[in-house]
């Protein structure tokens, strides 16, 4: 490996191109609730269709691996390099927006097809990647790294398929999925650029986020169980208040995840209480939390925290509190070579930049299991994203596309 | 008015019999998941079919009036004195037990009958009384007084009919229900007995409750308002988290209303959140606090007081709080006079009471509207209501309905 050197002059992909295919893709899947592209639906048959169209203009050769991800390859000079991998997804969530996903795939594209007019040839291989079903539990980036099993595939997707008739349906191979499994080495590094979906960047006026990994995450589903009685009859101190213990447990997670500094985050988010009528005193609550930090020892430590809690209110409450865990997945750091690469990117196109980690989950972090990974956000206006109000200025597209452009023509200096 | 003057040789019913009674009801409804006696049902139709078999059986002519209640009247000696007025009702909660309602109003009966064969002649006229559709919000009483509306007819009942339906059903007349209100002066004294559905009784070891009034009543709809955003990409300080917003006003709700002594009470019951997923902070909540006392003042103050509290919430946690008003009922206080008989009976019978509010609402409430009212209470085994856990000994049923049919001759020497 050779150290990074500047990009003193530093080239540009083609913003207005970019942003018109944005524009014209936002047409697919668009109902008066928003973007509607779910993986496996007619509208994400549509995106893709749309998308295989864009890479042969731009000059690429797609293929659909047996996952059903869409890769096209820019060969590079040296024959013994493994692939720099840039790419995102175009599946939307329900009533979306359309630039989380379409900014970094749109990009990617613009990034391979700028290189070639620009007749810059590179060392390593270009893969530029279409991941299918991100939204979904980033399915296609997880068959990728070999973590899709084969009895995953009859899970069900938000489409109502399962994975098994969506992967059919996209071309790919539900049989043949372990073929597609790439390993350590196999990729030299992955970039991707993305909308930050949250709202630092614009707080901060900076034009570039260089992301320092995505958090890692914990779902707790937590049962509390008291005793349902009359709310006329039973005195204040006879209680065996659920709702009660569910709501102090609510603040006590709160404060907990507030006393320290750092960027990590629980939330409250679902609260089904029973028998949930005015005048019962509530017998049970289920709730969940979310809680996500970059820290995995963070994690833990306030996973333990937040049982102690549950056990203090339990004690003074007289219910008793039970956990699940739902899910649990752990921070995907970036690597330092792939974010000095696009912060020195950054630097030399003059746009204002700070690092910041993804509170959000991304294809990257499936990546970044086998490979050296590292993202680039632009900015989302208000922070709001998976909603029809998403939306990303078009000259903080072409600033992030310009990142991408000038991080790989460095990364394929700066890696082996 | 004359004085009252105590009782030194009280009477006594049949307490094998009433039990008896009770016992073979129980059959009437049982499911399952307890008694399902929701009035209009079948099983509220063959109910009524088995009380009027026992009034019958207990040598009074039952009568229905055009709401459907059930009334039989035994003579007094004096013409021109209004009747002292004994009963309960017996449909039942959805899942709920054989005591709630029955207790009394077997109870009732079986004074007359008692009166009748220890050849007790009063002044005073009895009319007994089984009330239609207790639960479904005291439609009988509130018919009887007057309350009852042409357009509350429509209102559709836990059974699924109209009230308009149940009250033809039953065999009144919804046309003509305006021919059974009652006004002051009609009735000298309405006494009810029943179950406590509460546990002070039973922790106090006391075996009869000489009631005091029915708690008024508060229902307020709380609606928060905060900004649904991403679980993970939301910094902690840049959250508007309706759920945050709730869970803290439930605290403040509880700890207000604990922080004065009194049997006020206060319950979060409801809460229902948008959109109810673990990783979305929640950008609504619509709660409801039931709130009770029997001192009308005290409930005016807290209520003043959740309102200055939800403020404080909102303006801390950036989300709007908005309050509807889904019930509101003035406490009923008992009749000192009906009290002292009550107790005296009690006296006499060598029965340990207290003096305690009612937290559950019962018919007695709309009759106080019209006449002196008093209401005995005899324990409930754990507290236990509108459940198929509820019951009442056998023993404590005989009881409480000794005090009745002493406290109803006494009152009959008490009252005008």
């Amino acid at each position: 490996m050779r150290g990074y050197r500047g990009q003193p002059t530093p080239l540009r992909v083609n913003g207005e191109r970019l942003n018109g295919m944005l524009a014209q893709f936002d047409r697919i899947g668009r109902t008066a609730g928003g973007i509607n592209r779910v993986a496996y639906s007619d509208a994400d048959l549509a995106g893709r269709k749309f998308t295989l169209d864009l890479f042969r203009q731009s000059g690429l050769t797609p293929r659909l691996d047996t996952l059903g991800n869409i890769i096209a390859r820019v060969p590079g000079t040296d024959a013994k390099l493994s692939p720099i991998m840039i790419g995102s997804h175009i599946d939307s969530v329900t009533d979306g927006g359309n630039y989380d996903g379409p900014v970094g795939s749109f990009s990617a594209i613009e990034v391979a097809r700028s290189l070639a007019e620009q007749r810059v040839r590179l060392r390593h291989p270009i893969d530029v990647v279409v991941w299918q079903n991100e939204e979904g539990g980033t399915v296609g980036s997880q068959g990728f790294i070999g973590l899709l099993k084969p009895e995953d595939l009859s899970k069900v997707a938000r489409s109502g398929k399962t994975l098994r008739e969506g992967i059919t349906l996209i071309g790919g191979d539900p049989d043949r999925i372990g073929e597609s499994v790439k390993r350590k080495g196999d990729v030299a590094c992955y970039i991707e650029l993305h909308i930050e979906q949250g709202g630092l960047l614009e707080r901060g006026s900076r034009q570039i986020g260089v992301v320092e990994g995505i958090v890692g995450l914990r779902w707790f589903e937590v049962t509390i169980k008291g005793f349902s009685n009359h709310a006329g009859t039973t005195p204040m101190d006879q209680r065996q208040d659920a709702m009660l213990a569910a709501a102090r447990f609510t603040v006590a997670v709160n404060e907990a995840v507030r006393s320290e500094p750092g960027r990590q985050v629980a939330t409250v988010g679902r609260m089904n209480v029973t028998p949930n009528t005015t005048n019962v005193i509530p017998g049970q609550v289920v709730m969940t939390i979310d809680l996500r930090d970059i820290d995995g020892a963070k994690l833990e430590r306030f996973a333990a925290r937040f049982r102690q809690i549950a056990k203090e209110i339990g004690d003074a409450t007289r219910t008793e509190f039970s956990f699940a865990i739902n899910a649990n997945s752990q921070p995907a750091l970036a690597d330092p070579r792939v974010m000095d690469v696009v912060q020195a990117s950054a630097a030399a196109l003059q746009l204002t930049h700070q690092r910041m980690p993804s509170g959000a989950g991304h294809d990257a972090q499936e990546v970044a299991h086998i490979a050296p990974m590292g993202m680039i956000f632009v900015p989302s206006v208000g922070g709001i994203s998976h909603s029809p109000r998403e939306f990303t200025k078009p000259e903080d597209v072409a600033h992030g596309a310009n990142v991408l452009l000038n991080a790989v023509i460095a990364a394929d200096r700066a890696l082996a």
